[in-house]
């Protein structure tokens, strides 16, 4: 059985999605999911908002110039670190990365579909605003979710030989 | 079915390892699984040294002091980012966790533990001198890797309620 790695292989980024709401619930499992990734000295560093509001997400989608997904997103979460409980910036970043991947791990085995979107940390500070969020809270990411209303993206990655540098 | 959420959170750093070793074959699914994890416009920065060479992991197990994990692990698996296919280094380092988060699950779905190791970073510079890869390498982690000789780690969380600053 190869349930995980198949999982990691098929998680494809959703950009589409359709008008059915995500529950609370379901926001709850993909947050857990997150918080179980590992972190140096296991600071878990990550702290999160979620949003369901139309009105937040329009305003976040000013921020990006992928803003019609955010706009046309039923859901996203935003992913931050807090300035307070970190202990080497790279090394938190690692953890973010692994708390992200978690978390779209867990989305795709709700049935649920994701993006990653990171061109809007360009327009951190803006967003903290719109959140009502200080300075302490690093942005890191915004997941944007929901029911996938297409299917059918590929993708493709470079064969391991090429990234395997060496076999010692 | 809840599995890719169980393995999430009944994974667990393991930190010693029996003498039987890893094979080949699991080295590159665990490689593999992590070569699937996204990265920002899909730039795949990921590059992996794996070793098995007892000689290898020894002079790693210098340069950290949690070398008594190394020097006792039938394997490791060394990641980099490659400095020119780098575009962001925050988010090439969260991609980098992403990478070595799907590696974990990988490594545990096998039947084999892991612990990922950053205090080694303060050695990066020797880590790449150890194993005669360039400065274009820049050292992410080391992941110690084998069959678990202990099972019973415990871990703690803190609750999703904290973590959540806002509910929008």
């Amino acid at each position: 059985m190869h349930h995980v790695r198949d999982a990691i292989k098929k998680r494809r980024s959703i950009r589409k999605f359709t008008r059915e709401p995500v529950s609370e619930n379901d926001l709850a499992e993909i947050v857990t999911a997150g918080s179980w990734a590992p972190s140096g000295l296991n600071n878990q560093p990550w702290r999160f908002v979620t949003i369901i509001s139309g009105k937040i997400l329009d305003r976040l989608g000013e921020l990006t110039r992928y803003g019609h997904i955010l706009k046309n997103a039923p859901a996203a979460i935003a992913v931050f670190i807090d300035h307070e409980a970190m202990y080497n910036e790279r090394k938190d970043c690692q953890a973010a990365g692994a708390c992200i991947q978690n978390m779209l791990l867990a989305t795709e085995e709700l049935g649920l579909g994701a993006v990653w979107l990171g061109e809007i940390l360009n327009q951190a500070e803006a967003v903290n605003r719109v959140l009502d969020l200080p300075e302490r809270y690093l942005l890191m990411a915004v997941i944007a979710l929901g029911h996938p209303a297409d299917n059918d993206q590929t993708s493709e990655r470079k064969d391991i030989n090429t990234l395997i540098l060496k076999k010692l």
